[in-house]
């Protein structure tokens, strides 16, 4: 076991859970019992029968995230269940809560169906303001997010999806304006078509950064590819424009942008070589697909990765918790695309133009302020 | 609106939710989030996944309850739905931290399906340590509670039946002491033959105390009786030894014990007149099924209500808060009669012999080391 393991091992034998669910009520007198309890809570349950609207203020809805996997994504470890991945959904709830001040609960819910799981997850969610949906396998996600959304009176949102789309978008904002790049001509090459590439070629198509490419491991998707999911199938209707076959290299060649979304070292500096100065933000976790320095060795003109010892972290931290915090302060319904352009473009801002720098294009993932912008430009977009 | 409500109103605004989920992890550093979150997070990840009961000590299990309804007999407001019902969720909730510092969870279940609703809760009942129903209308709550326990691996306890028979059994234990009678021989007649009337009728008639009546609506249940569903069928064989007919009155001619979980003004002083130095709990809320002064002026022995403003208030916050805590401390599977059993004894012992008066029958329901005697009990009883 590596130090890192050992002592998050230690960490939580020692934390017995990473949330606690505490009263914002005293009660010590007969008094208190009798309205926080009975009889006095009677008249609370009257007002949401009359008015279900009133949920929002009578009870925490408006604070509160539900965090639900199925366990079959978790981080790299795959299918281990919803109990073993708990810990993970702990560890996104503690995030939630110190960086965006949003209560968040983690439930597992024991299926691999997905009718049962949509069911489910519908009929607890009118006790929440939100749900965020994690580390649920592709192509799953897409259909249960999708049905989810239609059912739920919530917003519904897949964090590996959307939040990373966001923050890389964000990150994209700012790389932009450092190279003085033109939005709407570039050639953008995603790697890795599942869950997070889709998003995230779904969302900069939207923006109009330009002609986007997705790969997957057979190399570059194109328009009546046979075997494409339904996600990739769509995408490859608005994704590359000129009908392109061929390799991820191949892809890459002139190319403005590569984000990896997929595994370690699957590129090299020959590659990065024949981009046009390319923005590279090879994602994977912990090894992203080229290591910065082979990156710069190659040509990049800036490098952008999801590890916090290289400049220029992407962390998805950035997002959820003010994606949901200005959503839960304007009891949105669902979470749009517009929502998600105005946060990709409040984090960027959070970087003022004159101390961009190829090293300097996102905030830290440490910076507690950013969900407070998020919240308030995620608010003012709702619908 | 009364001042309670009015007041209770004013406090749920005010408080907007009466739980709140914090972070018992900090996160001010890269290194802290490496700990809490990736990558360290895998490997407790992988330890659960290796070995299941790893997850009562590396998450939040073995202090966390859920606190679950289904919204349709929300206290006297019957069926509410789960939202309006959320405010009681959260209030019991909160009890559970203030008096036991065991964190509790309320979800509302969306669906008045038993099937859906037992199917939804076992999918995310390895979330928790414990699952605690609530409001819940019979005779709908004895089939989940029942189908719950046998396809879950932690406790499924309805605290309407069970929390009501166990703390009914405290008080009554300490009334036999005051009024010298002899346990195994009391004639008890239960008015009110729903989900606590059956509870309690269960346990006395396990505990021994003697002829158990049970009364409903139509007067004295007897073995053989039409309409009845399966909890009072099952009951009809081990209560009503002699086969007796006849009304309420008639069941409490020379009763030793009359237990109320009906409704308001239903005993007369003429009644209690017609028992045998009566012990009479009347625990109908608010109203009890005769008030206090009218069973003392009917030569009631002594007199418990659900009431804070009379003395030996029964209520049930003295029991969910121990039991399950002490449920959860012994990674228990279930609640068994015995746990419950141990838990009434633990209750009673908590007045000594020598404080003991017709007045001074059970512990003040704000008494908050109560939890910890009960734990100790109930986790002392785990098979």
């Amino acid at each position: 076991m590596d130090d890192i393991s050992r002592r998050s091992l230690e960490l939580h034998e020692r934390l017995q859970g990473k949330i606690e669910v505490v009263s914002r009520a005293k009660v010590e007198t007969v008094e208190d019992l009798s309205l926080v309890y009975t009889p006095g809570v009677a008249e609370p349950c009257r007002q949401i029968q009359a008015d279900y609207q009133k949920s929002w203020e009578l009870t925490r809805r408006s604070h509160l995230v539900a965090v639900i996997t199925d366990g079959t994504a978790i981080l790299g470890l795959g299918d281990i269940g919803p109990a073993a991945g708990m810990p993970v959904m702990e560890g996104k709830c503690a995030l939630f809560k110190e960086f965006g001040d949003v209560d968040a609960f983690p439930i597992c819910v024991d299926t691999h169906d997905t009718d049962e799981f949509v069911r489910t997850v519908q009929l607890i969610s009118k006790s929440f303001g939100g749900i965020n949906l994690e580390d649920i396998a592709a192509p799953r996600c897409f259909e249960i997010e999708r049905r989810l959304q239609e059912v739920c009176d919530v917003p519904v949102f897949h964090d590996d999806q959307h939040g990373t789309a966001v923050v890389l978008a964000a990150a994209l904002i700012n790389a932009i304006k450092v190279t003085h790049k033109q939005t709407g001509d570039l050639r953008i090459v995603i790697n890795g078509a599942g869950a997070a590439g889709c998003a995230i070629a779904t969302l900069l198509v939207h923006m109009g950064f330009g002609n986007v490419i997705l790969c997957d491991v057979n190399g570059i998707i194109c328009e009546g590819d046979e075997g494409l999911h339904a996600g990739q199938e769509a995408l490859s209707h608005v994704t590359n424009a000129d009908h392109e076959h061929g390799t991820l290299a191949d892809a890459l060649k002139g190319a403005d942008v590569f984000v990896g979304v997929s595994r370690g070292n699957l590129v090299t500096p020959e590659m990065v070589s024949t981009m046009n100065e390319g923005i590279v933000f090879p994602m994977a976790n912990p090894v992203p697909e080229i290591m910065p320095d082979k990156a710069l060795e190659g040509g990049a003109a800036i490098v952008g990765t999801g590890r916090s010892d290289f400049p220029n972290q992407i962390n998805n931290v950035l997002v959820f918790p003010g994606i949901f915090k200005g959503a839960l302060q304007a009891h949105a319904k669902r979470i749009t695309e517009e929502m998600e352009v105005a946060a990709a473009h409040a984090i960027a801002s959070l970087i003022p133009d004159e101390e961009l720098s190829p090293t300097n294009i996102i905030p830290s993932a440490l910076n507690k302020s950013v969900a407070d912008v998020v919240a308030k430009a995620v608010a003012d977009h709702v619908e």
